[in-house]
């Protein structure tokens, strides 16, 4: 199968939902290694109320310090003008707009209905000026109204279309979602003729699974944290996102080309639970490699 | 789809696995809560060497405490005459036997080449006089010697077809396996029309994207564990067995009949955990009900 681009989400979606604040260049080490281990597209940060997300309030020093390399592109998340003029002013190469699928969720997010958010979307995305992705959250379920109906997301992507977007994103926000509702919500949005992209949360043990279903669905870009570090605002002990180095496992065992490191990505997981002094939620940095380095008779590895 | 029989391991190899010996009517208890919650298929305890395992030197002891219920099987693992013995004197409704698909991890598993413990599965299966199923450990890879081909399980398995077993498990002991490997591994198997069983362990994150492909391959049974206990002994931190209750979300929300109480699973899982001082792998016990129960304006749960 051709390969699979993995936008790195952990230096946004992921520190945003930890508890401990990291230091601005810890941050951008973090952003750093993912480069190293070959990634090409990162979420780096978001532009938003420091008040209200004080694991964001550096979002211009992060921009600031993070390396410039040919070919990678640093996306700023964005909610409204201000937040664009913001991240346009640090120099970002791409915003991404969060429009929430319940009116409940989206007010308790961002202030506004969804209706709201997807006219604060067209302003954004005809000012930008670079190019401009959305991001559909709660697409599989909202954890105040349950259920969200394929329909409304694709009211939604439909709407969204008007401002011609990078891309759309479907975002299993709380990760309730399953392979069933993956494979019928990429199967109607690939109507509109979009590029679509998948971001999955594991909090209930699907996100891998999810993400495989979107991948043979026909989802070419889908979204990870190194470490799975994040979590869920709703569900103070549950995960965050897949984790990076596990879907690179998965994707690669399954022959599919992502350009990425393994070891590397693994190294960076272990590192950022270090820094976070959490035991994260990725388990490649925690489990042998495979296949097994040659070993000596008492299983012990004889090699680096 | 039609309904999964979903086994349930958690008191072998879960309990196996942890570092934590309880006492048995612990295990009595959680295999109590696993029937009321509307398990009907249990792997109840292991006979073997005591020394070797001592988390399951009762098992005559939990056999004897076992509630009988009306459609209820009771499985013993074995992996000898010895243990045969010994699990019929118990009153096992059902046997199962280990054959690791590669020379050496079977070697330090159980002391036999494979074709060896084949000719002990031939005369287990012969001697039994209650159903006997083999499971291959190891199908998807070796910690020791890496890869294992699909030629390689085929031929094991169609080696076990002479003695008629009720069923022929594919295990993924060190959860290295992704969902290509398991279709491929399937569709070649039920070329022999055996009834086929998958054991996933969740080690690297694949185990629920392989129990959905080989559901979707056409396996109808499928082995996990309340709480997701177990780790794997070839890495300490990693986690065990899928979880029941991740699986049964999974299913039901693809609408997949399992007959099991969803919350009741998810009640048992952390009741384990706190049993054995862990932080289960399994995720429902931590996350709010989906859908959400109703709630008032502070997002407080008004229903019990």
């Amino acid at each position: 199968m051709a390969g699979v681009e993995i936008v790195e989400v952990g230096p946004r979606d992921g520190l945003q939902n930890e508890k401990v604040l990291l230091p601005t260049e810890v941050k951008v080490d973090y952003i750093t290694r993912a480069l190293d281990a070959g990634v090409r597209r990162v979420e780096a940060t978001a532009f938003v109320h420091p008040g209200r997300v004080p694991q964001m309030a550096d979002a211009e020093a992060v921009m600031a310090s993070v390396p410039r390399r040919a070919g990678v592109t640093y996306i700023g998340l964005v909610l409204n003008r201000r937040g664009l003029d913001r991240a346009l002013a640090a120099g970002v190469d791409e915003v991404n707009v969060v429009v929430v699928a319940s009116d409940e969720f989206s007010r308790r997010n961002q202030g506004t209905t969804t209706a709201e958010a997807l006219d604060v979307w067209h302003g954004i995305a005809s000012a930008a000026g670079v190019p401009a992705s959305l991001t559909i959250a709660a697409a599989f379920g909202c954890p105040f109204t349950g259920q969200v109906s394929v329909d409304r997301v694709l009211e939604i992507a439909a709407e969204a279309c008007r401002s011609a977007p990078r891309e759309i994103a479907i975002a299993d926000t709380i990760g309730v979602g399953v392979p069933t509702q993956v494979r019928t919500l990429v199967r109607e949005l690939k109507a509109l003729g979009v590029p679509l992209r998948a971001h999955f949360h594991n909090t209930r043990n699907t996100g891998y699974a999810n993400a495989v279903a979107a991948l043979e669905a026909g989802v070419r870009t889908l979204d990870a944290s190194i470490g799975g570090i994040g979590g869920c605002p709703f569900a103070p002990q549950a995960t965050g996102n897949i984790a990076t180095e596990d879907l690179t496992y998965l994707l690669h065992g399954m022959a599919v080309d992502t350009g990425l490191d393994l070891p590397a990505l693994a190294a960076t997981g272990t590192w950022i639970g270090e820094r976070l002094g959490i035991r994260t939620p990725a388990q490649l940095g925690r489990t042998a490699p495979f296949p097994p380095l040659p070993q000596n008779g008492n299983g012990v590895s004889i090699t680096p």
